[in-house]
């Protein structure tokens, strides 16, 4: 058993876009134990693709494609593949009607190109797509089951998980599974993780344990196998204990799970809520709160005070401690805090205050300083300076801010107990 | 000339790793006008290997490989090569020596298995490496160069610039070299603009023009040629000129310039001021402007207001309005964008209330229903109604809806004279 991923779109191998979707593929395969021997890339060109196609069906036994199914003249998967299957195209009523309603649910007239989505080569079955227009393609051609989705990637997931899936099960039933696992820390960098956790990463160890870095966020990727799910985690388990239990304080979430879902289970174990004042960050705190599902009854909501008028006037700032000691200072986080705590009714209020650059930086206050401010029900404010480096660009000192001031009122909450 | 970029790694195609390698590679290469038709990427497996070698030495004119240099068992690249050029592998004298002058150079003894780095396919010329152990290798085998380099992208990226890109001048300069450029448009579906420019995206049509969307946003991709870079920029000139003309209404932005960046020039150029009340994207449309350097003099900043006592008390909203139509209402939408004008002192109120999902939705107020409100100076406020559709993800609706907004603002403005 073989599986070969194709991805399609000139922007890929121009190289002006990344492809995702491939390694996407390669993970959601290998946890049923198919194993991926290659990735193809490759433009939008239909020679290039039929010869793809046929090099695919040749070696192996699986081929899943990404992309080509738009309703544009450079997508081209579906004429390839009828080209390769030595049938023709003819249009599915099924499809059709599946893109009819999608644009009328959408209040949105059909335009009449979006009538050759609907075409599929004979004998190829539909694969729905309940998210976006483009229907998918399942079809055996020779030896091989080849399935086509979108190349986008929030359309190729769903459709893969709902659709393509539980399909596979047939296939997934010879071979090993291979199992993978993120567990994420926040709070410290990559290299004092890795002195803490040199017997886990050493090579050669079973399961592997790998480290990466992203966003500050420090993620351990545990990879097990065994000959049925149940036997990789079963081989996967003590080493996640043993990660658990060593950097407790530090972890934020496992698989996607970062600082602010974290957060969010803290928010609702204690039944606590929270508010945010936010200048530097601009509105991103309260974005990866509300990144979340769930959260209204956590978050009541925050106030981006960009101006100094509005910090006064929204957050209730004294306009003599802008003067006296500037926007970007602990004191104005302090103060923020207390307001927006106040104002919203929060158990917690937070706030972010500094300078993200590139330009506003002065030798007192460089591009990277922000102070963060935590207000409590005692009726306490704490603040915290950050210096993230006058070299790093906006969106990297804004991420870092918000993260730990996230992070912060997460710890907070950790220390009291459940409602 | 055609290149074809490989990747060798079982980590990539398990989809533990990703390949960013090929992506750089490929930017790299059409800044010398050579133009990549694909990429592969595939494990360490010997027979895997030499058939893929075989079937880019079939097909592209200029291959290049990253990784499998290294000196364990897994490391095939070196043996694949010599078993399709038909020769030997034999030991190099100055590759031995580089590897063991940079083992001494890190103080560190070299262990024996370095030795096979040493190793050659007989008619290879070395690539000298001067951050890490293994050397590449340059090689013509049939009608094809074929070169390999080290997968570590660091070790691969100071190769190909110190190394390998000189010696591509001889393609480079015999080539052809490639310009890309993004035209980005909002406010209308891919199929839409799909039918406004069947003449522009006809196959076989110079320059070259595709359309992707991402995130709603839709994006024109020219690729034009020339002899120069000069020649290759008169190239696509006059088709940018189309398409800025034609489109005008619709383009927010060149390259990665998207509808933030297009409203943060119109505030400039109108000199005005935004204040963003919202509900559903609970941050996002603020920190999308925010996301923009410069921004603070356009931006006073804005309210996340998730409860309804928010929206009364730092909007203004009238309970009454929130009792009778409920917070996700044109009718509330107008309250908060009149709201946040008059608190921020803005000249334009931006509004935002929906239903965000996955779990809210009625089946009169559906996940995906959302209103838009803009607020102006003469007083007048205006609302839009969106139906993202109940079967998108959170993160989609939100994103639509804040770009949606964003885009709105922008519009409005473009009307304005300049300040």
């Amino acid at each position: 058993m073989k599986a070969e991923i194709i991805a399609i779109g000139s922007e890929l191998v121009s190289g002006q876009s990344l492809d995702t979707n491939s390694q996407w593929l390669s993970r959601e395969l290998s946890t049923l134990g198919i194993p991926v021997h290659f990735h193809t890339t490759l433009g939008d060109d239909l020679d290039e693709n039929v010869a793809a196609f046929r090099i695919a069906i040749a070696r192996a036994d699986l081929i899943l494609v990404s992309g080509g199914l738009g309703p544009t003249q450079d997508d081209l998967t579906r004429e390839a593949l009828a080209l390769v299957a030595g049938v023709p195209l003819v249009e599915k009523a099924e499809a059709l009607e599946a893109i009819t309603a999608m644009f009328a649910r959408r209040s949105r007239p059909m335009a009449e190109r979006n009538r050759v989505q609907a075409l599929f080569p004979v004998g190829a079955e539909m694969v729905p797509n309940r998210v976006g227009t483009a229907p998918g393609i399942w079809m055996k051609v020779a030896n091989a089951v080849v399935t086509c989705l979108p190349g986008v990637p929030s359309e190729l997931r769903t459709m893969y998980e709902e659709q393509v899936r539980p399909r596979l099960n047939q296939f997934a039933t010879s071979g090993r599974v291979i199992l993978h696992h993120k567990i994420n820390l926040f709070g410290k960098g990559e290299s004092d993780v890795e002195a803490a956790a040199l017997d886990l990463t050493a090579r050669g160890r079973i399961p592997e344990v790998g480290i990466t870095a992203h966003d500050a966020t420090i993620s351990f990727r545990i990879s097990a196998e065994g000959a049925t799910e149940e036997e990789a985690r079963l081989a996967m388990e003590p080493t996640l204990t043993l990660i658990r239990e060593r950097f407790i304080e530090l972890i934020v979430g496992e698989g996607t799970g970062d600082v602010a879902e974290a957060l969010l289970a803290q928010l609702v174990r204690t039944g606590s809520t929270l508010a945010t004042a936010e200048s530097c960050t601009g509105g991103l705190v309260a974005q990866m709160i509300t990144a979340q599902p769930g959260v209204s009854d956590y978050f009541p909501g925050g106030v981006v005070s960009y101006a100094n008028q509005a910090k006064q006037e929204l957050l209730g700032v004294p306009a003599s401690l802008l003067t006296t000691y500037g926007a970007v200072s602990a004191e104005v986080a302090e103060a923020m805090a207390i307001g927006v705590r106040e104002r919203f009714h929060a158990t917690l209020g937070l706030s972010v205050t500094g300078v993200a650059g590139p330009t506003g930086g002065t030798p007192e206050k460089p591009v990277g300083l922000v102070f963060l401010g935590l207000a409590t029900p005692d009726g306490r404010v704490q603040t915290r300076r950050l210096e993230i480096g006058p070299e790093q660009p906006r969106e990297i000192i804004q991420r870092r801010s918000a993260k730990h001031v996230l992070n912060w009122a997460r710890l907070a909450l950790l220390a009291l107990p459940s409602k």
